[in-house]
C-alpha cells in the first residue's frame, strides 16, 4: 500500500463502489479506508451495498441502470457480488468506452456481474486478470477479495498504474457475459419480466413502451395465474386510488405502479417473475 | 452537465442531501453522480434516505431538526420525499436565512417539506420555480426528479448559477406551508403529540420541558387508553430498570424514555399519537 | 465551532466514523455537519453505523477488525456506542500507537468500546478526558454527546489543536478494559465462543486455525445441545452443498460456514454462544 507513484499522473479521481457487503459490517469502510490508502486524491461514492448477497443477477441490473450517470465523469466503478470468491473464477479489470470520450475501467469478479455495465458504456477495449500480487494486500485467507483484490486495482489505476500492469491481459470475449432477459412479442401480447422491485414498491419490466403502442387501454397483466387490469400513465399520481398503472420509469422501461402504495406487494409478484401484457377484453 | 461556469465563485461547496429513497436501490448513488458532474467541487453529506416512502411529515421533522448543524457551513439542502413527483406540484429552490450571514438555499418540492426548515433558519428570502429546462437532465420519464431537477438544481446553485436563473421566481408566501402540531396546556394539562420515535426507542413529543414546570413529580401520561406513570430525569442511566423518565433531549422537547430499551416499544407509541401529560393522582 | 485556528498544521484529514446510531435518523449527518464546520479539511469515512443499539461488545469486535486498515494512513477515529452517555462515564481521546510511524487518537466513551483498538496499534500514549467545555457544542440536554463532545473534539484534533487542550490528562492504565473472550483447549478439544455472525452469516470463533492443527477432518462442532461435522476448507466454493465448512476468514481466524447460505441460520448459532470443536468419532 506504499508504491503510490506520486509523480504519475492521475487519470481518475471518482471510484463508485456497489456491492452486496451491506451495512451491517465493517467491510465498506475496510474498502474505503484501503483505497484511501492507496489513493488519498479519489472520492469514493456508493452506488449501494445492499444487493442481496450473491445476486449477482440483481447487482448487474443495479450497475447497468447507473452506468450512464457514473460515467458522466471519468471514473473506476468497483463491484463486488462475489459468491465464488476464493475459487477459480477471475478477478478483472475491464476498460470500456467507445471511441470517443474517455474510458471507464470496471473493477470486480468474472461472474456476469460487470457484462451489462461494460457493454452500456460501448464495450469491453481491453480486460486484465488481476493475477499480479505486487497490487495484492496481503491476508490470512482468501475471502475477502474486496479487500485486497479488487480495493487495490481500483485505487492503484486512479494513482495511474495502467491496467496491464494489474496482470495479465485477457481477451475481452473471454469475460462471462451476463444474461439479461430479453422480451419477445407473440400473437398481439408481449411476453417480458420482471427486472427490478424498487424500493416504494414500483416493479419495472423488461419492456419498451413502444412495444405497447398498437394496444389500447385498459390492458390486462398476466403473471402467475393472475390477470389483472391496468391502464398507462404518465405519472404515479395520475392513478386513482387502487388503479394500476403502467408508467414509462426513469430508465425508459415500463412500470407498474400504483399512487403511494407498493404494485409488488399488492400484486404479490417479484423480480423475475414473467409477466404478459395484452388488450383487456 | 456541461455548462458549469469554471470562472464563477463557488458559493457552496457542500450539499447536505436528505431523501426517502432508501439505501436498496441506486437512487442515492446516482444522484450523487449527477452533482459530481455538475460540480466535482462539491462534498455531498447524507442526512438520512430512510425516511419511510411518502412519509413528508417525517422527512420536514427530521430536517427541522438538522438544520442549525446542516448551515454551520454554507450549503445547499437538498430534501426528496415526493409523492407527487411528475404531477402539477412545483419543484423549488428556496434562498433562505435572516438578515445576518450567508444565506442556505433548499432545493425540494414544494409539498411542505421544506417549510419548517426554511423557517428554522430566518425564513424565505428567495423563491424559484425549476422551470428551466435548461437545468434539467433529460430524462424518459417524470418519476425520478430528484436525479433531472433537484440534483442538477443543487448542483447548478453551488456551481455558481443564480437562484433566479433556474425558473420563475415565486412568492415566498405562496409555498405550501409545513404543518407541526403544536402542544396546547388546558385545565393543568399539557396536551401534546409524538413527533419521532428514534432508532434507540425514545419518544420524542412537541413538548417544552417548561410547560411541565408547574407539575411535581410522579407525572402521568396518557395515550390511547393507558395511563403510565413517569419521571423527569436528566439522562437515561439515571432511571431505574423499567422506569419511565421523561428527559430534555438533544433537541431541548421532552422525550419519552427507558434506560437501554425502547420506550416505544414497551409503551407501543407511535409517531403521530396524541400524549397528555399531567400531575399523577 | 469557530475557534478553528487557520496556521495550524492540519495533522488529520480522515475520520473513520463507528456508532451505533444507524441510518434511519439523522444523527450520522448531523455528526458530519459538525465536524465539517470545525474541520471542513476532512474527508469523514463511516465504519459502519449498524452496530445494535447500545452493544458496545459488537462495536468493540468491529473496531477491532477495522483498525489495521483504516489507520493506513494517519486517521482520528471516532467510534460511540454509549448506553451510559450524560452519566459519569468518561469522554475520552486517546493517542495510540507503537514508537514508530504516527499516533492515531481514538474518540469515544471509556466503557471498553475502544479498549482492543487501542491495543491493536500498539497500546495508549496519552489519554484525556474530555471535560475541557470549550471544545463542547452547547446543547439543551446530555443525550447526545457524539454531536455535542465526540465529534467537537475529533475535528479540532484534526484541525491542530493538541489531545492535552480537550481536557484533563489521564493515565491510560485507569481506561476501563475490554473483555475480550480468550479460547482455550482442554482435553484435545478447543473451547471458543461466537464474536460475530457477518452478513452473509458466516460465523467467527475466537480460535486460531493453528489451534485444529493436530486434529484430523472431520472435526465435530458442539454448541448447545448439537453436535455438527465439520471439513477444514480454503474458500466457500470449496465446500458442497450443506457441507459445513471451518474457513480461515478474512481476519486469520476460523469461521464456520456453507456455501452460498447461511451457516448461522442454518445452525441456530449467535454471537457470543460457546463452541467447542474435536475431532469428530
Amino acid at each position: 500500500v506504499t508504491d503510490q507513484q506520486a509523480g504519475e499522473p492521475k487519470p481518475f479521481d471518482t471510484v463508485w463502489f456497489l456491492s452486496d457487503y451491506g451495512l451491517e459490517d465493517e467491510f465498506v469502510g475496510v474498502v474505503k479506508a484501503v483505497i484511501r490508502a492507496i489513493a488519498p486524491h479519489v472520492t469514493v461514492g456508493d452506488v449501494t451495498h445492499q444487493i442481496a448477497p450473491h445476486d449477482t443477477r440483481a447487482g448487474a441490473l443495479a450497475l447497468a441502470r447507473s452506468m450512464q450517470y457514473l460515467t458522466l465523469v471519468p471514473s473506476v466503478v468497483l463491484a463486488v457480488v462475489d459468491p465464488g470468491v476464493g475459487s477459480d473464477r477471475r478477478a478483472v479489470a475491464v476498460e470500456a468506452g467507445g471511441d470517443e470520450g474517455p474510458a471507464t475501467v470496471l473493477v470486480g469478479p468474472d461472474n456476469g456481474l460487470l457484462a451489462s455495465a461494460v457493454a452500456m458504456v460501448g464495450g469491453a477495449r481491453r480486460a486484465v486478470s488481476l493475477t499480479n500480487d505486487d497490487y495484492h494486500l496481503p491476508a490470512p485467507g482468501p475471502t475477502f477479495a474486496g479487500r485486497d483484490v479488487f480495493a487495490p486495482a481500483a485505487a492503484h489505476l486512479c494513482a495511474g498504474v495502467d491496467l496491464a500492469e494489474l496482470g495479465e491481459l485477457v481477451d475481452p470475449v473471454t469475460l462471462l457475459p451476463g444474461i439479461l432477459p430479453l422480451s419477445r412479442q407473440e400473437d398481439g401480447e408481449v411476453l417480458g419480466e420482471v427486472l427490478w422491485v424498487d424500493r416504494f414498491g414500483n416493479v419495472q419490466l423488461n419492456i419498451d413502451p413502444d412495444d405497447l403502442l398498437l394496444m389500447d387501454d385498459p390492458l390486462a397483466l398476466v403473471f402467475g395465474d393472475k390477470t389483472r387490469t391496468a391502464v398507462r400513465a404518465r405519472t404515479y399520481a395520475d392513478l386513482r386510488t387502487g388503479q394500476i398503472g403502467l408508467v414509462t420509469d426513469s430508465y425508459g422501461l415500463v412500470s407498474i405502479a400504483l399512487d403511494r402504495r407498493s404494485a409488488a406487494e399488492e400484486l404479490r409478484i417479484h423480480s423475475g417473475d414473467a409477466v404478459t401484457i395484452r388488450a383487456a377484453e
